[in-house]
């Protein structure tokens, strides 16, 4: 297996990226291209060390950044030369190089530039942004998280099959309990987008459990949770929003008076496990469904094992061949499928 | 002021709304129409010491529950000589008997009931219903929370403008900033609906911040914030449900040891606190904006002093003339805006 690392993704880069390649180098001794300005790394490297042969440097001097948007970000994504580390590394596994490409660096940037650079599986209309949500007991794979703030039923089909067969070969979970985002449990809720989804689900043979809500969602009732990317975008960014102010209005309570100080310091073990519980490092890394090779995105905040643990969600992916697994699903699953129109005739 | 309170909208009622009765006829003196089944409201109220003269019972013998949905929600609230005490209720303000309605009950059916009963102001096509999100230092109104699953731009700039008229005259805010929920914060970003309603509401003589995520949400950074009802319903819905998480797994946590369980003691006041500040229960009551007559809706798991505090939300917007105002900003904002069309190929 032959990971490819974008060296310059995480916030505190390269340092945490070179740290799991070392760690990774060691666990498993398979191929690692590490890209990024290849003097930096080089004398970066030397300081942990140096790194055994199995690691491979591949010089690129640009870097695509959060401040990357828009018609700039399409550009660097697109540009056939392009230097940005993400494009080099990308461009790795277009030539049969390498098997999979992790990155802690901006999802929009490496969505756009996977996508200029590798396209689509076939019968895929739109690749899809995925994330792990933690809910109780475990994690939910969300998607669309954001690349597709329009959508029509059949993206949301395409979802959730891939989304399935993602749960299925890398996540390891069996038949996949697949939920559809809505205002409502019932079957018959939701806008004109949902009503129109919620049939094609029925049909798909997919293990659908139907509408969910927020409480099923972060219930864990769901393993897959399929919406729009703008509605999925703004439950994403919103869920974040309230946890942070929950937290941090506990914290400013806490440090009112002296007995909850006291408090708050004996119980300080739980808030970190509490913190552990909603941390999403175990797993490491979201993958971008639909795109045609396995490219992982990790949070930019990653630490060494976060973005270790995306290297091994990067290996499973590869190992049970989750994009042979994705082509057939979509095949399968979609070639006799109804158009929305016809379903909503039925 | 004349106040009808539904005596069978919250969890518990009546014992809320009678309690809250006695409390405000004590308060204000004002008479207050308690509507319900008048055998059981007149037992109990003996129980609670009887009455003042101001307070009227008004019996209604049915109810609307949280159970009633869809085309038998509809028929209840739209039948004519309907007995359910929402319908009674809502009656007595269409036949000028009343100034405010107030309930604890099944939010659907409040606005069903008070849209079949009273209709919408002149220039509102849709009315939308609000609800006071708390945030960082304070609350904002987030508004459609589900009577809209399928919006149009128009719809949201009246939202817009019923958002700000209502935070100026009944929260009393200077100048109410509006923020448009969205995918990313610049201009630009959304989905078409977003795309389509940010240059009306650019144009509107609002105090329009421009787009908003969770993070601007839940940061205070807006007064109001506009959405489809879809994407509101599970914004919102999310937001309890990760809140509900949160607190769950810090519980959990804070119980499986001896030395966090005594942390979790002392800091009991924080936690206290923090229920507090996340309680909307000061507030009391959303409004339902766009219905021609004065319609508040509380929390189901409202207590006496929630629904007091609701009484006095529809007292300020009965001093604050919110339908006057309300209808005279529709028709002032709205009755020179250029319809989407012309927007978007201007």
């Amino acid at each position: 297996m032959r990971i490819v690392l974008d060296a310059m993704g995480s916030d505190h880069c390269p340092q945490p990226e070179l740290e799991a390649t070392l760690q990774a180098a060691q666990e498993w001794g398979d191929p690692i291209f590490l890209v990024g300005p290849i003097d930096q790394l080089k004398s970066q490297l030397e300081t942990l060390g140096g790194a055994p042969p199995s690691v491979q440097l591949v010089d690129a001097q640009e870097t695509i950044t959060m401040n990357d948007k828009g018609l700039k970000l399409a550009l660097k994504a697109k540009k056939r030369d392009s230097k940005t580390s993400m494009a080099v590394g990308i461009d790795l596994l277009k030539n049969g190089e390498a098997d999979a490409f992790v990155t802690a660096g901006n999802t929009g940037g490496a969505l756009a530039t996977a996508f200029f650079r590798l396209g689509t599986l076939k019968g895929v209309e739109r690749p899809a942004l995925a994330t792990l949500v933690p809910v109780k007991d475990g994690f939910c794979t969300l998607l669309d998280i954001g690349a597709n703030p329009d959508c029509k039923p059949e993206h949301l089909l395409q979802f959730a099959v891939m989304g399935s067969v993602y749960s299925q070969t890398v996540r390891a979970l069996n038949d996949p309990r697949i939920g559809l985002l809505s205002n409502g449990e019932e079957a018959g809720k939701g806008n004109q987008l949902v009503r129109e989804t919620f049939p094609l689900l029925e049909n798909s043979g997919l293990n659908f459990i139907g509408n969910v809500e927020g409480k099923e969602l972060f219930g864990g009732e769901a393993d897959v949770v399929v919406t729009d990317g703008f509605t999925g975008n703004v439950l994403m960014k919103g869920s974040e929003a309230v946890a942070k102010l929950l937290t941090d209005i506990l914290k400013e309570e806490l440090m009112a008076s002296a007995r909850s100080k006291i408090g708050a310091l004996l119980a300080k073990p739980a808030f970190a496990s509490l913190k552990i519980k909603l941390d999403p490092d175990e797993i490491g890394a979201a993958p971008l469904l639909g795109i045609n090779g396995l490219v992982f995105v990790g949070h930019g905040r990653s630490n060494a094992r976060a973005i270790l643990s995306a290297i091994r969600t990067a290996r499973n992916a590869i190992e049970a061949d989750l994009l042979t697994a994705l082509s057939a699903a979509i095949q399968v699953r979609l070639a006799n499928m109804p158009s929305s129109e016809e379903q909503a005739s039925a």
